[in-house]
């Protein structure tokens, strides 16, 4: 399963911390591409264990995370305008 | 088609007026659902005229935007976690 995923942190007094948390949950599983996108394939299990572990960190009502799931990396094009992060090369 | 655009401009001293552009320019085409996270169902010929007008803004060396096409909507599931924005209801 290819995974997109894109966070928005709060940036007050914790949001540096809950930002610092969120960013290293997501490299265990995922590639960073930009700023706060990482992508990836990852298998339902993973995909359950970083969610749980991202809920762990976030403020519910200040945070926002959203994930996109398409089953495959091949039903979807990534195009660049601008600078290129090239380590996400690997992926397409 | 379905666009996911994500992007992130670099916060110099040039940087907050090509942040509004960019928004306003993807506000034209899109729906914001997070700070610089935009999706939408455009045809060929919209997404174009999106890209040339971005292009005009963006400065090469230093901001990124990624768009994501996928022929439909239904090839890319979505989840949040936290802090949901209304705005996308319309799409899923």
């Amino acid at each position: 399963m290819y995974i997109l995923l894109v966070y928005d942190i709060i940036s007050d007094e914790e949001g540096a911390r809950v930002s610092r948390n969120v960013f290293k949950i997501c490299k265990k599983y995922l590639t960073n591409i930009q700023k706060s996108v990482f992508e990836g394939n990852l298998k339902k299990s993973e995909l359950i264990k970083l969610e749980y572990e991202l809920k762990n960190f976030i403020r519910k009502d200040k945070d926002s995370i959203i994930i996109f799931e398409s089953r495959s990396e091949n039903w979807v094009d990534k195009k660049f305008i601008g600078k290129k992060d090239d380590k996400t090369s690997n992926i397409f």
